[in-house]
Formats: C-alpha cells, sequence, structure tokens
C-alpha cells in the first residue's frame, strides 16, 4: 500500500488504487435468504468507484487540463487524480449536488462550476468551456473509453470471486461496461444485472426497444449519481450487446436498502450505492439459494440526509 | 470465504473469522499530518472485533452452556458463536445498553437478561445465574485466556502491517491484551498504546499508580463498550508488564471522531470503535510524520443516537 505522498504521476492504475472491499454480513444474508456478497467501493479513493476511472483517464490523455460534467464522484475523483498527477481540471455539476461531493471536489484543487440544469444542461455548459480552453480534454464521466477501460480493473478484480449474479448500479453506464468487459474477458460465468433507478429508467426502456432512450431532463431520483441524460454511446454499444436485463428500483427501495445497509451491514453507501441492494429487493425471490455479488459504488452522502435515512 | 451455512461446530476460528478490513483515507491523513491505517473490526461477524473472543471461548470449553455480562458487543457475539456451535447462552446486559445490541444477541437466539446496574451489579446477577445453572461456564468479556487469546488472532493479523504505533480501545482490556500479545510474539516493534475514555479511566489510574484501581460503578462515557468496573485480572497482569502508556479521550473527542469517520473516511463506527481516532485527535502533534494504525473496534450503534453524532 503506497503513502499517498509518494504516489507518482507514473504509477500505473493497478499501483494506485484500492481493491474492493468484500463486506459478508450474516444478518443481511438472513434478511434476504440469499447469500450476499457486497463489493463496496466507499472506500476506494475519494469514496466511490469513479476513481477508478478517473485515474485511467488522467493519466492516459496528454492534455494538462481536464472538463467534465459530473454530479460529483466523478468529478472528486477527478480532482484527486489530476492533483495527484499535477494537471489541472475544472468540473461542471449541478446546482443540486450534493455538498460533501461539491466540496470534495475544491478541496482537491478541482475548479467547480455550478450550473442550473434548468436552464442549461452540463453538457452544454461543459461545451462552453472546452470552446474557451480549446487545449482541455473533454472527459465524460461515462461515455469515454478510458473510463470503461478505468472501471474494468473491478471487473477484474470480481473475477476472482464466484457468484451466480451480480448487481450494478447503472446511471450513465460507466461502471456496468467495465464490469461487463472485465468479467467477460476473464471468462466469469456470472449474470450481470443493472440496478436502475425506476424513475431514471431510459436504460432499461432503451434495452427493453433496443434502441438508445433519452430522458427530457435530469431525472429527480435520490440516486444522484444516476440523474443521467441517457447512456452514453460506448456505453450503448457495449450494453446492448452483452447485457441481459436491468432491474429498476423505486426510491422507496434505494432508501429502504441504504438503511439496511446500515442497519445489517454496518456499511455506510450514498442512495446510488445501494442501487444493487434496493434491485435485489424488488425481485428477492428469483434469487432465493443464489450466490449474489452486490457492487455498493460510493459512500459520499450529505450526513443530514443520511440522518434522515437509517432513522 | 466460507458460506455461513456451512460453518461447523468443528471450524478453528481462522477459519471463521472474517480477517480484519484496512481502510485508508487521504481526507483524514490530511486532516491529521498523520499516515493513518484503519484497521476495522466493524464488518468482523456480529460487527465486532468480540467475535474473535467469543468464538474461541464458546468452541473452547466443554460445557453447552455459556454465561455472560456484557454491555451488548461480546453478548451478540458469545449468541452467534453458540448458535454457530450448537450451544446455549445468557447474557446479562444493563438496561441502557443499546438496542441494537440487545437485539443481536435476542436474534441468535440468545437469553437477554437485563438488569438495572444501580440496584444490582453485571457481576452479581451472573454469579446467581451461574449458582441457578452450575453445569453452565461463566464468560468474562475480556477476563479469560480464551477471550484474550482469541483478540490475539488480530494482533498477528496486524503483525503482517508497518507501523510505528498502533491505538486500542480500552475498557476491560480484552484486546487490548490480545493485541499485545499477538503482535509480541510475532516480534512487532510498533508501541501498542491504550484509548480509554476519560469518564472511564481506571486503567490509565492503575497503570499510573501501579496497582488495579476500581471505579465505584459504571462510567457514564459515551463509549459504552468501555463502561467497565475495572480490567480484569489476566489483562491488567499483561497490561502492566506490557502496555507503554494509554491517552485518555474525552467524550467530546470520541464524538468528534465517530463524525470524522463518517465525514472523512466513509466509515461507519460505534462511539467505542472511535476511540483511537479521538484519542490520537487529543495528541496529534506528537504522532506527525508518523505511520500510526488505529483500531476501529465495532460498528454497533443506535440510528437515532448515530444520526444525531454525524449532524
Amino acid at each position: 500500500m503506497p503513502r499517498y505522498a509518494e504516489i507518482s504521476a507514473m504509477k500505473s492504475l493497478k499501483e494506485v488504487i484500492n481493491p474492493t472491499t468484500i463486506i459478508r454480513s450474516s444478518k443481511l444474508d438472513e434478511a434476504y435468504g440469499i447469500e450476499i456478497i457486497l463489493a463496496s467501493e466507499t472506500f476506494q479513493h475519494t469514496g466511490s468507484f469513479k476513481f477508478r476511472a478517473a485515474y485511467n483517464l488522467a493519466s492516459s490523455v496528454a492534455n494538462e487540463h481536464i472538463i467534465a460534467a459530473s454530479s460529483g464522484n466523478f468529478g472528486q475523483a477527478l480532482a484527486y487524480a489530476c492533483r495527484l498527477l499535477g494537471k489541472k481540471c475544472t468540473v461542471v455539476m449541478p446546482e443540486t449536488a450534493s455538498r460533501v461531493k461539491i466540496e470534495g471536489v475544491a478541496a482537491n484543487g478541482g475548479i467547480v462550476e455550478l450550473v442550473d440544469t434548468k436552464s442549461i444542461s452540463r453538457a452544454e455548459r461543459v461545451n462552453q468551456l472546452c470552446n474557451e480552453h480549446p487545449e482541455a480534454y473533454k472527459a465524460s464521466a461515462y461515455d469515454d473509453l478510458h473510463v470503461i477501460d478505468g472501471n474494468m480493473s473491478l471487473g477484474e478484480e470480481l473475477s476472482a470471486i464466484a457468484f451466480d449474479h451480480i448487481l450494478v448500479p447503472l446511471g450513465g453506464g460507466g461502471l456496468i461496461s467495465g464490469i461487463l468487459k472485465g468479467l467477460c474477458n476473464a471468462g466469469h460465468m456470472g449474470e450481470v444485472i443493472g440496478a436502475e433507478p425506476l424513475l431514471a429508467n431510459d436504460a432499461a426502456r432503451s434495452l427493453r426497444e433496443g434502441k438508445l432512450i433519452r430522458n427530457d431532463q435530469e431525472p429527480p431520483t435520490i440516486a444522484d449519481g444516476a440523474r443521467t441524460i441517457s447512456l452514453g454511446n460506448y456505453n450503448w454499444e457495449i450494453i446492448r450487446n452483452g447485457l441481459g436485463r436491468i432491474i429498476e428500483a423505486s426510491d422507496e427501495s434505494i432508501k429502504k436498502a441504504t438503511k439496511e445497509l446500515f442497519d445489517l451491514a454496518n456499511l455506510k453507501s450514498e442512495p446510488t450505492g445501494a442501487l444493487g441492494l434496493a434491485a435485489l429487493s424488488e425481485n428477492k425471490s428469483e434469487f432465493k439459494g443464489k450466490t449474489v455479488c452486490v457492487i455498493v459504488s460510493g459512500g459520499n452522502v450529505d450526513p443530514l440526509l443520511y440522518g434522515e435515512l437509517i432513522r
């Protein structure tokens, strides 16, 4: 495990990332009647899997300035990765992003650009900034091969574990694309299932209709990491070819799953991180007696909101 | 990793326990100016290190019925260990024990005996019960060689990690005795430091005066796992010979450390689990530039209290 001060620009992704944390809880298993393996990215650098993507991207491109839109976790991760690599980054965030995530970007030297997403989309503001800074690299939090390859490292790690199904939080599709690629490369036969908020179910609708469907505006789900307009193009290609199905979770289930992770597994998760367990709770009976890996994608949540969720 | 259903009476402690979870956080390191290695037992079976002690004890003694006093975590752990081993257990708990801990004992088939510690001590009630059940084994949560040897397994695990100091929550002395033995056996040169609530500082006073000192009644610290009357006799022998010093942490520091673990490391800890970080916060300057291992001993805390602590 490297001392943080020793992480240098030339380290590879695998040298820098924290391996995912495997958590088992008999209480959770018994409550569900399912053998549940939690793969928690809440202890990853900057508190979510996004660091895998961000570090891989920032260390792969030659540009010294990176501009991205993010509801928060990718922004924090990118700011930290750029700081480690001595690069500059600008992160466009919605005004509604959680405060801890906004502060996380700023604390790592990232420039925060808050936008009112009702008057201008994050994508438009990113485009404006990229016109002002033509030397910068425009990074998508999910629709970028460097991002997908960074997340693939988690799929590779999980390929060492035996499970029948794996539930993966789904927003823009960056994580699940990486998981699909990583498990597929390793020849793992577990079924990959997307876990998407019902209130932001563009991916489920896309899969049902066989074409990429977009939301009109950012959906108001509590799972703030999944408030994306649509899947990315690269992600859609991987998902339409490799993903069998998506389970849609209500916001009520997402809240309940966040509390269950606290009560039954001692795990602090953000609502988006609890999407996998929420999806499992919507379809418990199908998975009885199976071994299910549930990815908890991140743990960054405002204390006040969290206090309400666990009450 | 064994399927829970497969854990049988004949498994050794090392086959059954979850290895401790190592957590690193650059935010925490930067806030303290110290390289901090969190060794979290919050994901141990039943949510605290006590399972190491309880399983070792319950699997080592021949008796089919075990009676113990516990503020909660040892009780939960013992109930779960006895359930795995097909044994019976009775746990005497103070009425003021946290509700999740009481429920944790009952959920695992343990018999809960609540006592008002102002009218009868837990120890007295245990003695009454043992007189009624002479065939039972009377287990101390800390003053028992099986308990100390069970906790030694954590010291052995941590001996593989390089650190200058290790901070260990201190109540009855069961954990720190095991850590001292485990690290000493492995020849680890890191300094072991006890972290004790200032409001329950009988061990610190004992070490200063060179004799075992007792509290008149259970001290009212928020760290409910450290509300012990005194160190155990076995623990005192190990501590007086092997422990250099104890840092006393105020309840204010314990509360703040619990919130810091939430904010900076995404880690849910109970107040007693945050004792090590609280002790570090009382003496930050001394440890600047050092590598310090901080044991987070348990994560079981009532949601309402926790919601207040993280606010």
